[in-house]
């Protein structure tokens, strides 16, 4: 257990651990089951589930379970480009899961969305909604690029994308990087999201993430 | 600088703390003089400037400010009410900055703005737009509540929003308690953010403000 804290040996094993009783209800509830369901009192001496705990306050439930990964699918998708903060990727699976119909595709440089601290972010969504495995060089469907710098405003052109044909894949990088030629050069369009001036010059990755699977996300659920 | 650390420490003395040449540039471009300023290997030893950071990987430089707090202003404003997660808070205080003109006022139960953990979150934009002091009985403008359960839908409302009369404040509870009553039953409106049926039952605090600021704050800057 102490082991899958490392992604090293979550990718060799392709397991990772989910803590308390909400993440665990979570796996139930989307038929997800457990290799291994440790209860502190029950199948474990507490003091010992506290040892392998990924959290200070230690657990009350431990589950180890498969990683799944999604195939891209719905109208809607998100794809994050080395967004290394395991807390950003888990919040957009949140947000994903929440606002649109597709998974979230993780390309390279991303951080593990089996780490315990972005499970614990995605609150449950992880396995709700498993993210997909993304390839910049080949995403599936349309790619609309979010950018900071540049690009239509985002309500702007929403309603507009909107009618364009096959799903619609949003993609947003890093925050100090943002995204790569490769997908600015091949997107759609590429919008962004207006900001005041004077202001910071970009949103957290994951709010610019939430803002966009809000205007897209809801438009396209009525477009259809 | 240690006891900086501790909330009732940065209450007593009215300092706080931030480490990093980003946070403090981001003072000093706010015009926000130092007390203290230490940088590593100049002022002091690196191994004690590391010995008193708050990141397990140390610090270059830390600054210790003294806090200040914003009076309301603006046309829109955010209201946190017990949102006790510091990096919500920090990060509701960046999505504010850069969406809407006004400052982020916190009411009871929410996590310190100074605390080290918010002051990372909010990427500078605690100095540039501080944190005011709310209070859910005496609000400087038009309530408008968030909640999850209930309300129109965000987007059908804002027009109508955008039309009222004096500075709005937009009111977000913490995820699970949402939003007292005496703030529900004195708002001019509840709106809701549409999500999908079978999702989460709510977006994270953050990720909500972020998307009422940017639905209201765009549109309150339009209308003007």
């Amino acid at each position: 257990m102490r082991k899958l804290h490392q992604r090293r040996w979550r990718d060799k094993l392709g397991l990772f651990s989910a803590e308390g009783e909400d993440l665990v209800a979570a796996a139930e509830r989307a038929g997800w089951p457990p290799e291994a369901l440790l209860r502190s009192g029950v199948d474990v001496e507490p003091r010992l589930l506290d040892d392998v705990s990924s959290l200070g306050s230690g657990s009350r439930v431990i589950g180890v379970y498969p990683q799944r990964w999604s195939d891209p699918s719905g109208r809607v998708m998100a794809y994050l480009h080395a967004v290394d903060d395991p807390g950003n990727v888990g919040a957009v699976l949140r947000s994903a899961h929440a606002l649109c119909d597709g998974p979230v595709l993780l390309g390279p440089g991303c951080a593990d969305p089996f780490s315990p601290k972005a499970v614990r972010a995605s609150m449950g969504s992880v396995f709700a909604r498993p993210p997909g495995r993304g390839d910049p060089a080949n995403l599936p469907g349309t790619a609309i690029a979010l950018d900071a710098r540049g690009g239509r405003p985002l309500a702007e052109a929403a309603s507009d994308l909107a009618g364009l044909p096959g799903p619609l894949v949003i993609c947003l990088g890093a925050e100090r990087e943002g995204l790569p030629e490769e997908i600015l050069s091949r997107a759609a369009e590429t919008v962004r999201i207006p900001l005041r001036e004077g202001g910071p010059e970009s949103l957290n990755v994951a709010m610019a993430a939430t803002v966009a699977l809000y205007e897209l996300g809801n438009r396209m659920a009525r477009h259809v």
